[in-house]
Formats: C-alpha cells, structure tokens, sequence
C-alpha cells in the first residue's frame, strides 16, 4: 500500500525514525533502566518493539493498558503508575501487577481487588497524586501488614520535564529526587521509579525510568535538544482552496489541542473546527510558495502526541511513499 | 445498572434534559425544516430519537458517519455537508446521497465516486470550505454538465453562532445570508440548507437548519439564553486527595481541550494531564464546602462537547441514580 492510499486523516509514523529513537534509547538505558511508559503510543505492536530493545517492564496509566498488555503477551511486569478505587480487573489479569498507591484507601483497594504488589507514589513537586513524602513509611508500613509486597517508590518530576536549561534542569530534578531517594529508604523495596523523555538523561537516582514520548516524540520537546526527533504526523487532504487560505480535512477530532494549534511546515495555521485545519495558502512570509492544490496530501505535525493517537483506530508505519504495516491503537478507553 | 456501577471516566446524559432539548427544537423547526447535524453525538441510537421526532435528512461531516447513518436505517436523505476527493465510498452507500462540493475537482470526485447528488456550497464569512458567491451558478452548471442534480446550496455562518447579542446575530445573519440567497437564485433547486443551534431561530433564510449542538449542548453557548440546557457531564472519580488540590480520573484523553479547561462546580479547576484533573479541594472562595474524599464520584463539564464524545465508545443515558441506556458512540473514525 502506498501513502496516497489512505483514507486521511491518518495518522502515519515515520519508520526510521521511531527505530532511531527506540534504539537510541535503549542504548542510553538498557534492559530494565528503561520502564517505557505506553501512555503516549497506545499500541501494542509499537510496545513489542520496545520490548525487543530490552524491556520486560512497563509502564501503564489505565486500567484498560493494563488489561490489552497483559493479553499481548506482553505482562512480564507491568505497572499502573496510577491510583485506582477499585482494582479487581488489575487482580484478574494473568500478568505480574504493580499499582501505584498513595492512600490508605488505595492501599485497601489494591487489597480487596486481589493486586499483590505495589509502589508507594510520592508527591515530588508536581500537583497531581503522590503522598506526602513524610507519609510514605507509614502508607509502605499499612500496605505490609494488608499482606501487600511493597516494591519500593516512584515519584514523577512532570514539574520539571521543560524546564530550558540542561544544566539547571538537571539540578531541579536532583532537588527533587532528594525526597524520594529519602522515602525510598525509609519505604525499602529494590524500585525508584521515576522520570520521563525530559528527564532520561539527568534522573541520575532513579532505578529505572518511566519515559514514553521519546518514541514518537512532542514538539513540545524541540528547544531541549533532546537525541529524539517527531516520527508522527497526521495525514491530510487538501479538500478547498481559496485565494487566501486553504482547509485540509484533519481536525479537532484527530488531533490533542491542550498544547494549541498544530504546525503545517510552510504555511500559517488559522484555526482549527472539528473535521477542518484553515491554513495560509501561501507561505507565512507572503513569498512565493507552491501553490496548494485541492487533492495534494499534507502533512500537520500536531501540538500533543499523546491525546492525538487517543482519537485513532491504527498506526500507519511509513518508509518513503510505502505504507509497510498498520498497527492498531489497540489501548484506547478505560 | 446505577451510575455508581460504570468504570469512568465515562459520558453520561440527562435522559430528561436531552428529551426536552430534543422536543423543544421539533416544534421550534418541525420535519424537513431542521437537518439534524449528528457529528455533535457520532451516535445512530440518539439519531433515532431526532427521527423519531419528524427528522428524515440528516448532515454528517464525515464519510464514515454516512455509513454508519446508512447502515442504521437512517439513510433517508442524508447530507454530508463537507468537501472530498474521493467519493467511492459515498456512491457505495444504499442511501439517498447528497455531497457539498464547492469547486471542479469536488464535482468531478463527486461524478467519479457515483454520487448523483450535490449542493453548492458557498463561503458566507466564515473562513473554511464553500466558492465565492460568484462562482456558484457557474459550479452548478458544471455539476449539471456532468449528469449530477443540483439540489441548491448551503453555506455555514459559523463565524456568528456566539455572537452575544441576540438582535446583532439576527442581522449579523441575514447580511450574511442575503449572499447565499443571491447565490441560490442563481443555482435553483430547492434546498437552502444553513444555520446551527446559535441561530437556529434567526437564520430566516434557510429552508433547513444544520443544528447539532442543542441536543447535548455546549458550555460556549451559555451566555446566548438559548432554549437547551447542557445534557452531558464526564463521570469521574477522585483517586487523590492532598490538603490544597484533588485529582480525578478524566483527562486530555477524554474531553476536547481547545475550547480550556473543563468545569467542576464548587471547585476551581487546576490543569489537566493525560488521565487526570487537578482541581481545588476547597471551593475557590476559600469557604468551607464539603470535602472532597479518595472514592468520591463528581461530573466533569466539558469545554466542547463534539471532540469530547470523540473520545468515548458509550453515552450512558442515566436518569437520578439509574442508567437506562447504553448507546454505542458508533459514527467514530473516517
């Protein structure tokens, strides 16, 4: 199948470039320093990929990852970095489970729910879940005597991931780190899980890291010169041309907009409605510029990877002009 | 079923507001004079329900919603109110087809894909698909020249859905509808097809009104006194809790971001993530209010209905504590 084949808007990745960033990553953290977090791709086959590199582990965010990694064969120990109420579809699954905890009433759901281990998640910084670092020993202790193996800690530095500066980033991370390093050896257990694509390289107390974007990678990422480049982009047709602008058929339900408007290489980018990107039809500068045509395929490189892929049923891995496989979003819902 | 029973995040409706917004916009527009737009629900079960209420044409905006409309027995006359290239899968359809198209390359895709039924649509202001004014009359006669019935025209303003003033709208809109009413004298055929749920009662000019909003309705219209009030809320629950903020189960991946944040009454939204909102535990005034509690159930407002559903597989129509109902979100996808 060629790329002119499909039905847009698709989502396609770039082949040699998602390989380069798997296995540049797999390099920089091998076998299990690298716990990839599988939140941003959602996709199963992508996830074998990661494995092949190395990684027995991941990284889940829902339920229902949990739930399609464990039947992909892919459960040698997977963990829901993520607090759940009720925990019986994690105790009925046929894979080593992991949850995160940072409640007394989490603790008794991972309980009641059949789940056999856990990590004490600690608030580093970032406003999200996460006990108090002071609170961790006494949740690890009240997780123990549910009869709950505690497997150490984890803590994500999401706070910190864009911060500009290497060198200042690094330090921040260390700062932060520090109430987890003292946690983790209150707590015990052999895990510090911690870290995502921002951080891969400066997580210098983490036992393994939780990075997932690295993969596919977020523009969001581009000032911090990061060895990881965009391998996805959406697809589009170009379905009317005006004097002006152009609209091309990818919307607001193909791709995330927390991070705002998606970028098209060559032209200004309007607004975007629900099956429509309005775009200049010549190039921002007003120089001349190819001329967009009704029918040409673009590409729009979109703002957020990971609530982008959320809205597709597959990705299409692409070598030059040929479609060479279509992968399933396999992991989408709860 | 009870709404304490569903794995959230998951959607949820108001059986008693979506029947009344349903009922009040059939006797507002009754029959032919309203053409439900179904890209708002992308759900064939509530679609049953407009038919049910004197709607026989429906407008999609993209091919996979005709095809779902058409395999559901609701393939009357259906319009799919936007541009394509490629038509194939439009001709293919046991259904009455009808395809904007809105320059040579649409009327040939249009002829080619073995569509046999077309509307001209004309630009009235709003920044996307549609010819000039202009070039309609010409278009039709192309159209015609290659076998297709010309049905008429529609065009969108969409540009002043949210204008505030109810009396400045109502001019705002026949201005802008005088240039399609010019134009469809010139083309013939009897469709004036226009509007949407902001102008529902002002577009006097249109033979049907493209409204899809009123069913579930949208926050962004609050403000315009319209007679639908907001039938959906995001189902979630709180998996956190610290001493200044809270963190529910809803996130980017399930609810449309680029109308902000979403709304939790009695609290002040912080931001969200992936699958979490991080929202004040106090209500904003710093008064006392109940506290929010690990476990607890809250509802989400969304920002945008539309790229919200397109995240989710079921509308759970509930009424008090109970769900009644269970429709499949099944015009997802292209």
């Amino acid at each position: 199948m060629q790329v002119t084949d499909l039905v847009t808007p698709a989502l396609i990745v770039e082949a040699d470039t998602l390989d380069q960033n798997l296995s540049t990553m797999a390099k920089a953290l091998p076998g299990s320093r690298l716990r990839p977090h599988i939140k941003a791709h959602k996709c199963t086959e992508l996830a074998k990929r990661q494995a092949e590199l190395g990684s027995r582990g991941f990284t889940c965010a829902t339920i229902r990852e949990m739930e399609g990694m464990a039947a992909a064969g892919l459960g040698d120990d997977l963990l829901l970095a993520n607090e759940v109420v009720d925990a019986r579809r994690l105790g009925a699954l046929d894979a080593r489970v992991t949850v995160a905890v940072d409640s007394p009433e989490t603790i008794a759901a991972a309980e009641a729910g059949g789940v056999r281990e856990v990590l004490i998640d600690v608030n580093v910084g970032l406003p999200r879940c996460g006990c108090r670092p002071d609170d961790a020993a006494r949740l690890a202790d009240l997780a123990r005597s549910r009869g709950l193996e505690v497997r150490g800690v984890m803590g994500y530095e999401g706070h910190l991931m864009m911060v500009d500066d290497g060198a200042e980033r690094a330090e921040r991370v260390a700062e932060s780190m520090s109430d987890l390093v003292r946690a983790h050896e209150r707590v015990g257990g052999g895990i510090l899980s911690a870290g995502g694509t921002g951080t891969f390289d400066c997580n210098l107390a983490a036992t393994e890291i939780q990075a997932g974007s690295y993969a596919l990678m977020d523009t969001a990422y581009d000032h911090l010169q990061l060895p990881f480049e965009p391998a996805l982009f959406i697809l589009a047709t170009v379905i009317s041309v005006s004097e002006k602008f152009a609209v091309a058929d990818c919307g607001l339900k193909s791709m995330g907009m927390d991070h705002g408007n998606p970028r098209i290489d060559g032209a200004k980018v309007w607004f975007c409605s629900d099956e429509h990107v309005t775009f200049s039809s010549h190039s921002p500068s007003e120089a001349p510029a190819a001329p967009v045509r009704v029918g040409d395929r673009i590409r729009v490189v979109p703002a957020h990877v990971d609530p982008t892929i959320a809205y597709h049923e597959r990705l299409h891995i692409v070598s030059g002009e040929d479609v060479i496989d279509s992968w399933p979003v396999d992991l989408r819902g709860w």
